[in-house]
């Protein structure tokens, strides 16, 4: 376990000796955008969008979901940092798909150690304790990413702390 | 506001033609590791922490913070996705630090349009209306970012959806 560790803390002194010359950057976005995007380990939003450092906010959680607390940082993001566009970015293939909020919540109650998934579906191997916690949180699941973004779009869309004529691309 | 799009759009085609090679990535992270950090635009963890596509979880919202939903997005990525261990990442200078939950309220009391602040603080010069919903919205503002980090690390250490021997680290 330690060799992530320390693999994490030296690409960051390695990067840390060269920054110097982006210091400078400013706090509030370059590009006055943010992206809200999902944690997916193979989506690098930087690249995929273009970003350089001090360009754009970058929001990400399972699913790119417009959760409660993705509209609090893009409510930060436009009141006091001067963002002005906001996208919002699903893809294919995300795990987010591949399960419901019973599936997980059934999951979780029987361990809470990680379950794997083959043709007939999520297996728990784990040994107990789990905890019913699970039938009480909203997991964000996706059945349709056409209509995920959509549906996140227009929950951004109707908050009613989002100005209202904010550009929201989905 | 379009050439933004544009732009990001554009920048997406090139990046999509140079994929080709990774798109037989697997879903869960090769590193099994998942990191929670700040949107502020200057960070790019890719970068900070070493990171290529398909290696880690990267969540992030303001200030990093250890929110209802970056725990979801955790427990996911655990329980379904089999990272292993958890990095959670604060940093010097985070925009989180320049505001209260009070501020941010009353700010959005004014008016929804972008605020500013100098030497005396914040000031709004939107035109409303604001929202009185912005009292009723906790923002994870922080005070010390020492202390975030301890906190935010305890409150996902205490999570009863959170396997209690995961490394978590602060």
């Amino acid at each position: 376990m330690g060799s992530v560790l320390n693999e994490v803390v030296a690409a960051n002194a390695a990067y840390a000796d060269s920054f110097a010359d982006k210091a400078k950057l400013q706090l509030p976005p370059a590009r006055r955008f943010a992206i809200l995007t999902c944690m997916d380990a193979r989506l690098d939003p930087a690249k995929y969008a273009g970003l350089s450092e001090g360009d754009a906010h970058v929001i990400r959680n399972a699913g790119g979901r417009a959760s409660d607390d993705a509209i609090r940082s893009l409510v930060i993001s436009y009141k006091l940092l001067g963002t002005r566009e906001w996208f919002v970015i699903h893809h294919t293939d995300c795990g987010m798909l591949l399960f419901t909020d019973d599936t997980m919540a059934d999951l979780l109650d029987k361990s809470l150690e990680t379950a794997t998934i083959d043709e007939q579906g999520w297996h728990d191997h784990g040994h107990g304790p789990g905890s019913v916690h699970g039938h009480f949180v909203k997991w964000l699941t996706i059945k349709d990413l056409a209509d995920s973004v959509v549906e996140d779009v227009a929950r951004i869309r109707s908050h009613p702390l989002v100005q209202r004529d904010i550009p929201i691309y989905g």
